[in-house]
């Protein structure tokens, strides 16, 4: 059993949405600290977790009327921890991939506050455990790309590599399957290739589609959040 | 809390070997079940949370004399079940990436014995956040791919896609350091890129080296198991 301590921040990984898929150290942390700046996706049985005295405070970018400003968020952990508070900064899925972990990072060590990181499972395992689908097999897949529709679009106008032999799992892919299927064909993925969309891997309501390539124009939209896992047919 | 169910199997990642870092999932299932059958690199701290009176076998690949076939992993799994036991298969990091899970499922399909998967916290990011370093960032790299050196030698003669804006993550890279850069450098790693190396992370014995891609033949080998975390220079 681990007490978060007074004056220290930490980033940690909530994992997918059940609380039975966080980390002990995770569940712990939740559960003693007596600040929790949480993000939106989230799930509220986790956040149940907090002790009864806890400030609990949503900062998620799409959280009340007004986003907030990733400094507003550095600012509040920073005068927290100097407030004494223990602060943790819970983040969907693991805290060191699609968030802002390291602007988040760089700031506490410029303040010289104290402070850890605690991984969670990643959204893609928590899909691929849902699935029943391995993500790399002797047979097949020997690597994975991870990548996310938001990237994709925003910051990566060059095509995710394709590859005969990796996985690519595309966090937020978009609710436009017809323009993602387009993308996925422009970027050279044949057209029987398997794609699977995993809705909300390891929570209630979550649900599962298995497609293909082709198929994912049709295919009805899942509610977010989505992981989607492409995967070259085997034996070809 | 979760009890493991006689007849079933549970592929459950024990995550990066510090049982704070298991998920409360696995770590019920692990405490209940009546048959553990686990890998070499699964922590004796995580195998000894085993009940008492539990079966506990070590199927590594590495363990004992001679290496176990992946058939005697899955036949014991399902013989086991079918005897009523309740049988956890233990596996490092996440079940889902660089095991056999997906020759597993298969067999346990085809023998039609229940079965559930519990994702863990994979190596990648039990490294990033021992290190503190996050694998994506909106100021850089915005994809990470995984994948090991066991594959890269064996499976994969094609090199691995190199991308400006990629953390690439190396499983198990080995201990020749100096083949490993002269490697990178022959895929188009500039020489000045980030190479984080971590040894045992979210392990007693944990050890981090942080050089460059040609700074690395000439850095002491780590102690497996270990990561290699890779990414470009920013602002280049």
């Amino acid at each position: 059993m681990i007490v978060a301590e007074a004056g220290t921040v930490y980033l940690v990984g909530a994992g997918p949405g059940d609380p039975d898929l966080l980390t002990r150290r995770a569940a712990w942390l939740i559960e003693t600290a007596t600040c929790i700046l949480h993000d939106d996706l989230v799930s509220p049985e986790i956040v149940q977790l907090a002790g009864r005295d806890a400030i609990v405070r949503n900062v998620g970018k799409r959280s009340g009327h007004k986003s907030i400003r990733q400094e507003t968020i550095n600012d509040l952990m920073i005068a927290r921890a100097r407030e004494g508070h223990s602060v943790v900064r819970l983040k969907s899925g693991d805290p060191m991939i699609f968030g802002r972990a390291g602007e988040e990072i760089d700031a506490l060590n410029q303040a010289g506050i104290p402070f850890a990181v605690v991984p969670g499972v990643s959204a893609a395992f928590a899909a691929a455990s849902a699935a029943r689908v391995s993500l790399t097999d002797r047979r097949g897949p020997c690597r994975i790309l991870l990548t996310s529709g938001y990237h994709a679009r925003v910051q990566s106008p060059e095509p995710a590599p394709l590859s005969s032999n990796a996985t690519v799992v595309r966090y937020m892919p978009g609710s436009d399957y017809g323009r993602v299927a387009q993308e996925l064909l422009n970027e050279g993925w044949p057209g029987d290739s398997n794609c699977l969309l995993v809705s909300s891997a390891g929570r209630a309501g979550q649900s599962i589609c298995r497609t293909t390539v082709d198929g994912l124009a049709k295919a009805h939209p899942l509610p977010a959040p989505v992981v989607m896992i492409l995967q070259p047919q085997q034996n070809r």
